[in-house]
């Protein structure tokens, strides 16, 4: 039964996956109906406002449904959001068994929706894949249990570490599939972190332009000294835009008429910059689950340095610029080896003819902002 | 019968393999004589003045050898060499057909093997698994036909392409599987080549620390500026070592007692330094098929610039050193992305925890040496 119970769970995993450039600020979801060993119904969480994986499942199996087993990949919900409790949709279908990969990961909630499906006289079993199930919501849950969005950090060089010429060339270091990947990345995620320096030196439009981005994520730039004005070719894209200032909104200049897609964001300051602390919980506060971020080699060792980097995604182009290039990377001048932040490389492939490495900071270095 | 042929000479491919470690100067062979469809003699060459594959091969098979047929990797030679020309020994047993994967890589003495068998009245086939065949003995083959070493560069970084802190602390940048993989390398090389300054910096011994280490590499050292004596350690090992000076005896100062198993050696100088291409010249006058070439940031950079690097043996630990931390590889200061060295990844991989990436560069860079 374990086994049938992975190959039913996984197939509702599947079907979660589909949702990925779509569900915006909530959980992918998937379910999958099984009467008499027949998959009888399967459904997704397609996008915000629109019916749960649950609902679509159970419109699909009808009357097959009562008596089913029902593979869900998150803990049905409880509550009256935009669409009704599928709790109540699964009592009231007469479902004899639900199979959960994961419970709710918002602590407050976590279980309400297994005590509902338990008093309705319903089997319940909790953990099936649940790792994978993690995995597939990383966002989703890192907003719920860390009241921070899962930050990803882009870094793109040479072989030998290098991001740009000594004088500052730099376009097109890694290739079409390279560039292809990373618009796929954008197109995931729902806001792309930079600051006002990257989007000046590269003139870069940091939208998602993939055939399968269903919308545009969030720019949010940090532009501490106030450097981007509304002129700038950036603001010509209509995808929104959160430009975020350290301190209050007292100092700032408000001379500009800014247009309608571009919000501004006043947040505390830590030593004249932006607390990035704070820049995440207001962007979890948003609903944003995932962050990707590609920015230069300050923004990125900050990032690392306060320990907010949950995946490093680096492209490494098949070239060397050498020693006069200039550095991926900045952070605090270590004395020993064991300052030094320590990945675990997650996953390890080509793309196109560039390296693409995916790795986990194990450390938290140097002194945290908060 | 191609792919019965396909069949035959990879096992003789795989037989020649074995010699990996052990052949030094000479090419590695493979050999398999097979009779109305069985394999009934196999041979490979093990080490200079042993016999050759193919008499390996005929001993086993006896009798059963006339009129078989012979898969061989390398052109049979038709020369006394140490030891009696094998297309003798083949005519001799009478063997019906020879199939060989490639020609002798000499141009002086291509075809003579092949013209021998044939005036015998031999069926001779040659090109079965050529390519692959050519990559087995890529150091010979270079040294036969470019009168040079292949020569690979091994480099080790951490992800940002730092190979020190800052303050030149480094040990142990890449983990125990790394250093293991550098042991085996070094002991598939004729020659280990480096510099006084990497010797003098890191004490390192250069020698090859593995169980299938059958002979050690020649270790040769550049020390254009003579800071090496014979007191310091690294001649405390026995591994033999060519010291190589730029200029003439003439600018030595010969008051020191060098040991045995240290032979030094001026050649030509170019800008005040060990002319590169003189110097691999050299060792494939002496019968250095492959060297394995550990050092620092500028002869390496020296070594590409010059167009002798041949592979590039990148390890990449999963750490990050920033900005502060040393260089990789010294190269000119480019204006355009057009004038950077291009490589192609060969092969990428995980060596325990770190990364290893096989490159070959595309194109010469600067300006050639000679």
């Amino acid at each position: 039964m374990t086994d049938m119970h992975h190959v039913y769970m996984q197939q509702a995993l599947d079907l979660a996956a589909q949702g990925q450039f779509s569900v915006g600020t909530n959980p992918m979801v998937g379910c999958v109906i099984v009467r008499d060993g027949d998959i009888v119904g399967r459904g997704w969480h397609e996008r915000p406002g629109e019916p749960h994986a649950e609902v679509h499942a159970l419109r699909e199996a009808g009357a097959a449904a009562a008596g089913a087993t029902v593979y869900v990949t998150l803990e049905p919900c409880s509550h009256f959001g935009r669409t009704p409790p599928c709790a109540d949709a699964l009592i009231k279908a007469q479902v004899a068994r639900v199979v959960i990969a994961m419970q709710d990961p918002n602590p407050l909630v976590a279980g309400a929706g297994i005590s509902r499906l338990l008093e309705a006289g319903i089997a319940v079993e909790v953990g099936v894949l649940a790792a994978p199930a993690e995995s597939l919501n990383r966002g989703f849950i890192s907003r719920m249990r860390r009241r921070r969005p899962w930050l990803r950090v882009k870094l793109a060089a040479t072989l030998d570490g290098r991001t740009a010429l000594a004088n500052g060339v730099s376009q097109w270091i890694t290739g079409p599939a390279a560039r292809r990947d990373v618009h796929r990345w954008r197109a995931q995620s729902g806001a792309i972190l930079s600051t006002a320096r990257t989007v000046l030196a590269d003139n870069a439009k940091l939208t998602a332009r993939h055939e399968m981005a269903e919308q545009q994520p969030l720019r949010v730039i940090i532009d501490s000294r106030q450097q981007l004005t509304p002129a700038h070719p950036f603001f010509l894209e209509t995808a929104p835009v959160l430009l975020v200032y350290a301190g209050t909104r007292e100092d700032a200049d408000d001379l500009h008429q800014w247009p309608d897609h571009v919000e501004r964001c006043w947040l505390p300051a830590l030593n004249g910059r932006v607390d990035l602390n704070a820049l995440l919980e207001e962007l979890a506060v948003r609903g944003i689950n995932n962050v990707w971020t590609e920015c230069g080699p300050e923004l990125a060792g900050a990032l690392l340095a306060v320990g907010l980097v949950d995946e490093l995604v680096i492209y490494m182009a098949p070239k060397l610029f050498g020693s006069s290039g200039r550095s991926l990377l900045q952070l605090p001048a270590f004395e020993q080896i064991e300052q030094v932040p320590e990945l675990i490389i997650k996953d390890l492939r080509l793309v196109g003819e560039d390296i693409r490495v995916t790795a986990i900071p194990q450390v938290v270095i140097g002194e945290t902002q908060s």
